[in-house]
């Protein structure tokens, strides 16, 4: 189908980030705000303008809320900029592509900005179409995208699970941790997870333990793993990893791909056990899924037929509407949410 | 030949532990005693009675001074007993020998006794035959023993260098640093080592620093490296491994074989910037070189030729007779020593 080009625009509403933030983020450090919006994209030009559907809150986002770091490239191309949308991985649908691979009415996920429409342009390594609409779209954000690849990949690569190892999950009930947990009892291991509270330690896990309730995380650790740990999946960092330092096994693996209890400090946690790794040759790998994208398609294969049995679920907590978007995405460094935090947007 | 079993005994110096130490070591938390020793093994017993030529003083013997953990089988196991002789590894000739494969007059390297004569039960995990001997057999506790090995996996199995990359070495003249030095030059790599003195900064490094003269480890790295270090053998841990975090590139590789900054400490020295590990997608991978003995033959094909044409040097500290063992030991937790420590017990 040839694209039709029609001259008209839209509201656009927005959320924009107000001004950096230090500390822990507030509601107020965002703010709703109309834009207009061409409905086409300029010929010619490989951009293809989508009516966004789904946007996932995710912890990275805070380190780019921040004041970037002139010294730190890296920081200077993540970092939000004040007055403008902020973006993250997010459902669409093509309103008007001229990139060749896009037409109106194709679904995808990949990069896109907090508001109802965005212009992307797409690459394979920035945008997935999707081809599997028997399964719920939001599902895109959370156990088919980013989350689950980061939990896949992390669990099943990074730390090389064995049959009766033992494994523990911090933000156990999050995006992240409740897959990761499917995945070890799958494999045969031992799996203990830790929340913010007693709701959402119930995710299927052999034991479980709501921090905020231990005087002592190590003591709590090894109560639960008397043993010790084989193999860490680090969400968390700060005292928690620290802990979990004390009470790893020798070989152990640590996979980190986030630390969301630093992301608001302005002086980091310290850690007093690094040693351990030395003494227990332990691996610590830091990592994002963002970078094993070329494992995609590999891993749908795996989970895709896992989801349509049911054989492993998905908690989401999903918020109505971009206007309650600040709320979801700050509630996440509160511990508000249960499951995967996401915004619709609209439906399809 | 066939074993003679002549019944003698001969006086047996021992360098012996006075009691479990805490903090820094001193040379009166050790002594001489003299012991007797059967110069013959039980027949059937599968021991070889060996005289003890060379002795390898290794930082991680302060880890095995200090009052086992009753809660640490590794702690218990491994903890030296008050009253008794310590031990490490060594280079010795066998005196007599009921073993199969060991014979009155070979030499070997493995774990042996402090003393002059030790009674070891070889096993191929726990002690090497020596086959080259036109090279100096002191060499076994070193550039041909575990340090070497250690510095050969740790940098090229366990950091995967490629040329061109960034290598950063602390104790840059010790045993092992010195030829992660030399081993990163030959891949191509630029490498900067830190040391205890302007003389120990003289070992071929690109570039090289006296971290005692430095007000600010991070600043001194970022000076060496304005790019950042893609690779950091870590010897030392501690505050300079918190300025190394701060100056890790992206996808940047630690290989830890050890933490001497901390073994005499009370309480360790705290680490503020993990969150790197994350942000960077760092690995951080603890070895022991003990645990690769099957790279052993393969490392002497690599190692041998480089050591008999001079490509790769080796600088030795060698104390002289065993009543020099202790200062010697006690040394290298105040730097003391330049290059490979050792003490010459007997010569050949």
């Amino acid at each position: 189908m040839a694209n039709i080009c029609i001259a008209t625009t839209a509201t656009n509403n927005q959320v924009i980030l107000r001004d950096y933030v230090s500390g822990f983020p507030k509601e107020s450090d965002l703010y709703i705000a109309a834009a207009t919006v061409d409905l086409r994209v300029p010929p010619g030009s490989m951009a293809v303008l989508v009516k966004n559907l789904y946007l996932s809150c995710d912890p990275h986002s805070r380190t780019r809320m921040g004041k970037p770091d002139p010294s730190s490239p890296t920081s200077m191309a993540h970092a939000f900029t004040i007055g403008k949308p902020i973006s993250g991985f997010g459902v669409a649908k093509a309103i008007h592509s001229c990139h060749p691979n896009y037409k109106t009415g194709d679904l995808l996920w990949g990069r896109v900005g907090w508001e109802e429409y965005s212009v992307i342009s797409p690459t394979p390594s920035s945008h997935f179409k999707i081809h599997h609409t028997d399964v719920p779209l939001s599902f895109y954000t959370g156990i088919l995208g980013i989350p689950s690849l980061t939990a896949y990949v992390g669990f099943y690569e990074i730390c090389s699970p064995k049959k009766g190892e033992t494994v523990f999950v911090s933000a156990a009930s999050g995006a992240v941790g409740q897959l990761v947990g499917q995945f070890a009892k799958m494999v045969g291991c031992y799996v203990v997870g830790s929340a913010s509270s007693k709701e959402k330690t119930k995710f299927g896990y052999d034991d479980a333990f709501n921090y905020k309730e231990e005087q002592d995380l190590s003591a709590a650790l090894k109560r639960c793993f008397p043993k010790g740990i084989d193999i860490y999946f680090e969400n968390v960092g700060g005292k928690m990893l620290d802990a979990v330092l004390q009470n790893m096994r020798t070989h152990g693996r640590i996979a980190a791909c986030g630390m969301i209890s630093q992301y608001n400090l302005k002086e980091p946690e310290v850690l007093h056990n690094t040693a351990t790794i030395v003494h227990k040759r332990i691996r610590v790998q830091g990592f994002a899924a963002v970078e094993f994208f070329d494992r995609y398609s590999k891993f749908l294969d795996f989970i895709l037929p896992h989801v349509r049995e049911g054989k492993i679920t998905y908690v989401e907590d999903i918020a109505q509407g971009l206007e309650n978007g600040p709320s979801a995405l700050i509630g996440l460094f509160h511990g508000k949410n249960v499951g995967k935090q996401l915004v619709e947007v609209a439906r399809e």
